[in-house]
């Protein structure tokens, strides 16, 4: 490289580090010491490599970058402000009430795909993001900058694994290695071999670099641009702080603004005004998109008795037909989810994520910053192992669809560990969700297609066991919506129930009304949002609602209908789990846990 | 070995898949060919290196046996029934209602540590006995048999980083690879040097064998036991329903019984009724334990600022002294937890187990089979990334103690990717869970030693800020209670606050009792159990609560609230976060979220 392309990097870093030190100045707190040791890194990539149109960030040939380290967002702007996309005093509202510029970066701003600041997440979310570019057979890279003590994190080599097995040679991970982590010295402080023997075993190219070093930098980018078959990672020795003596390789010195700012930045050369020339994305063409056709729902006789999850794969299948935007994984169980259905149909559009829940759905999150419609499937109960990714993916505005099969103690012989109990709560406690449980076939088979187009993270819970049809083919079953399915007016109380419960609470409400006891039952499909209307109706009419769920007592569907109705101030006994389960048939498990026909007839009998 | 052992081994390992296939048999569901597959493996380990007393399993020098493919519980119990542990009869109860043979092990058998199930799990809990082993002095042997197919999951990278670094050579992870998952082939098939370079990529010693013959496998269980400065994997190439042609190898023969169970017992030599006399735990002394002190909680004067999460740090501290049997980890954030307090006076009982949340809480579950006291803490946010090892927790019957800091929209500036603002409704669900949220440094203090003895999963949620010192040094906060902090004759409402809302509740109930509307407060510092006569007082005294709380409005303490007054009927209006929060000052948020003293006044008089 000439001279003064040097010595353009090496101002142009002095700058990211000044803008850094600048902001969290400004702002009283963040993390310029993360920023400043990965400023020559970012400052190489943006000069010479990333292919971006800041004025069109929608463009789908754009590269794509992930701060997975996102507390290195002052570093993020920097380069924003360098490349003209905000300006200096945008810049420096960094972290003040109201502007985009947060403090770790969410897709507020345009040119952020996903929210990060758990670490571990950048990662596996960009092996998303270079599967949709696959899919869609486009040039671009996905590019992420990682932190080294986030490598500590198992995401990581989940992401490590599918992205090696699978040879995502458009994948590259840039690692900061700093050595310090928060409290202190990260495991294998400048050991960059010891991150390289793991990531080549995992089947990647490696490349270890001083990452201060501009042309060691710009060597990697290429040699990682010139890849094939295998993703790159780029494990670059770099001191935290780098620049500024107060801080540079100290301890004690992250997530806070230097003491004395300003001769930190009179260090780095003062503040300057160099501008980065980002290249333009290859301009080839339109991606790929698979056909769409004709929406023919499956369709289940009234009486039969099908399960919900057989539904869901069924309606997958034929929303896949219907919609070329529809893609599904799961986590190596479809033969139980029943996503196998679309798998046999549209392998190019299957992925199959192993056992690993927290790649799922980051690989759904990834999938859905290109446009494409993610159904991700697995038990309920291991989709607590994705928690953390879940909750990221509201605050990254994500549009996934989240399929847990096998919830509740209904599940049978196989016990609590295979158990969804918690799901309701997961999921209702989560940003702007929307959380589905239908209790039978064809009311599946219409949520499934619906979720398609729902903004945020949706959530649909499937049962294990068949459960009869009772609501014919073609009905509407709009979210935030109910059906009520007993209804008299000298209702005595409401059975409020959904997914398999609805069939528990009929049985019941059928053998009180023989003995005189009228009773109402709804069918609360939509746990959130909740029909408030229809809970109001009958909490005002009866009185007394009685929820059951197979679900734990706290923060599930009896949780949402108390909120709904509280101001009302109807009697409201909740029937749950409450108990830890064992091994018993599906039936017995219901009764165990006072949640079948009887439990619900006694309840009803002892409120009245 | 000599001709008579091998044919002994040989014969133990078909009783082994026998009963395997009788089991599943009997109970008409469970996954006998996921047994079948490991029987080798387990029948040489029973009989040549295990050293375990079936009679005493509470023997501090017991080796340990996880099975982490939980699924093959049908081996599992034939080893028992082969050790005497269990009768035949009991075998054949497997999966029945009221049996202690669940269909994936639990500790209602005492000779089963942690239940499992959830795969990717026992290894990271493994990893704890053994750190707990090597705490005490102890010379036994934690042995973990792994499934291939739960090798995607990052716990268990998470634990071959730990247990690799450390070093811990007490731990064999015993690998059957099968190469047939659920739903088909695994990734990497019967390539176990693709998992060799992984796990000697983290530092282990790794043998592969053919995990059907008894004397590659006896010599590698020697090899382990051999072994220093490392943890050792045995990488076993088995084929999966080994021994019976209609499932041998054969995809499609996951998870369900055998159609012909009779032919494969015949032609797996019929039943038998062969022993193994498991060699008996070294006898050497007890194991190691720290001494006991006098416990002298810190003491914060009334009227003080100090943050929840330093009082917690010096609760720890000054309860390491007074009780040897308390350990502490933290999630590399220990500054910030103030866990560090604890970690400064006692290292040698303080784990590093840096950006890891799953192994952090599987350490902790790992570390109380042996009767430790583990407080497991890092940001509140971040132990949702460990959700479904607290679910699996709570299944084990483990006595863990988490503890969340930087709890809700009062951090402030970092933003919503750090704020714990699910972890409320995620721990309330958690089957036998305490929830505790003080809201001063006293309470907090007492609240973190009172958390030592509680069974099942505790958790702690702190404060980043300073809060006001409200309560006097030496008060008692027992759990399931609450303390009335404003109460008159003549209170028109009741607020229902906990941690940094109290103070919020405080401000606003002085502001409307000085403008004539007198209402009281709650400080709920047990959201679970929750103090149902407290409230129910203030329910039908006042008639109208006001709930506040620094968390989503799903399954938090507003929840837990109603649940508690919901048959009296009162008026209840719940404050929380429902929107997405970005960067602003902690006030500013408390602002925004509507969760601050003004929100509450407005509360109050719109209510009233």
């Amino acid at each position: 490289m000439p001279d003064r392309d040097l010595q353009y990097l090496a101002d142009l870093a002095a700058q990211l580090r000044v803008d850094s030190v600048r902001a969290a100045d400004e702002a009283g707190s963040g993390h310029p010491t993360s920023s400043m040791s990965a400023a020559d890194l970012m400052a190489v990539l943006f000069a010479r490599h990333l292919r971006y149109d800041f004025a069109e960030p929608g463009d789908p040939a754009n590269d794509h970058l992930i701060f997975s380290k996102g507390h290195a967002s002052p570093l993020l702007y920097a380069l924003y402000k360098a490349a003209g996309a905000i300006s200096d005093e945008e810049l420096l509202s960094f972290r003040r009430r109201g502007s985009r510029l947060e403090g770790h970066p969410t897709p507020r701003l345009p040119w952020v795909d996903v929210a990060t600041g758990s670490l571990g997440q950048g990662l596996p979310v960009g092996v998303g993001v270079a599967m949709a570019g696959r899919l869609e057979r486009m040039p671009y890279r996905v590019w992420v900058l990682c932190g080294d003590s986030e490598l500590a994190e198992g995401s990581v080599w989940e992401a490590a694994e599918h992205a090696g097995t699978e040879g995502l040679d458009n994948l590259t991970a840039i690692v900061d290695v700093n050595r310090l982590g928060q409290r202190g010295p990260t495991r294998h402080g400048w050991d960059t071999g010891a991150y390289a023997r793991r990531f080549a075993a995992f089947g990647w190219h490696t490349i270890e670099v001083d990452g201060h070093d501009p042309a060691q930098i710009d060597y990697a980018l290429e040699d990682a641009c010139g890849t094939r078959r295998r993703p790159t990672v780029i494990l670059a020795k770099t001191r935290k702080g780098e620049g500024a003596q107060e801080v540079a390789n100290r301890e004690g010195a992250h997530g806070k603004p230097l003491k004395d700012a300003a001769r930190a930045i009179e260090e780095l050369g003062g503040v300057r005004d160099v501008r980065v020339q980002v290249r333009a994305p290859e301009a080839n063409g339109s991606p790929f998109r698979f056909e769409d056709g004709k929406l023919e729902l499956p369709a289940y006789d009234v009486g039969d008795t099908v399960a919900t999850r057989t539904a869901y794969g069924q309606a997958l299948e034929a929303l896949g037909a219907a919609r070329g935007d529809v893609v599904a994984l799961d986590g190596e169980v479809a033969d139980s989810t029943k996503a196998e259905a679309f798998a046999k149909a549209f392998p190019e559009r299957f992925f199959e994520m192993f056992i690993a829940e927290q790649q799922l759905v980051a690989a759904a999150v990834g999938l859905q910053v290109r446009g494409w419609k993610p159904y991700a499937a697995t038990f309920a109960a291991f989709l607590t192992r994705a928690y953390d990714f879940i909750r990221m993916a509201a605050v990254s505005r994500a549009s996934v669809k989240l399929v847990g099969s096998h919830a509740g103690v209904a599940i049978g012989e196989d016990g609590p560990s295979q158990m969804g109990l918690e799901d309701l709560a997961m999921l209702r406690a989560v940003h702007g969700s929307t959380v589905l449980y239908p209790c039978d076939a064809n009311q599946t088979a219409t949520l499934t297609a619906e979720m398609a187009d729902l903004e945020g993270v949706s959530y649909l819970r499937t049962t294990r066991g068949d459960t009869p049809v009772i609501y014919p083919p073609g009905e509407r079953f709009p979210v935030g919506g109910s059906r009520v399915l007993r209804h008299s007016p000298g209702d005595r109380a409401t059975i409020v129930a959904a997914g398999v419960t609805v069939h528990e609470a009929l049985a019941a409400a059928d053998e009180l009304r023989a003995s005189g006891v009228p009773v109402g039952v709804i069918d609360l499909y939509s746990v959130k949002p909740v029909d408030t209307a229809a809970l109001a109706e009958a909490a005002t009419t009866t009185g007394n609602l009685i929820t059951v769920e197979d679900h734990r007592i706290e923060g599930g569907l009896g949780d949402a209908v108390m909120d709904a109705v509280s101001e009302l101030g109807p009697r409201v006994v909740k029937l749950a789990v409450t108990d830890l389960p064992g091994s018993a048939t599906p039936q017995e498990q219901l009764a165990d846990a006072r949640i079948d026909r009887n439990a619900i007839s006694e309840a009803v009998k002892r409120l009245l």
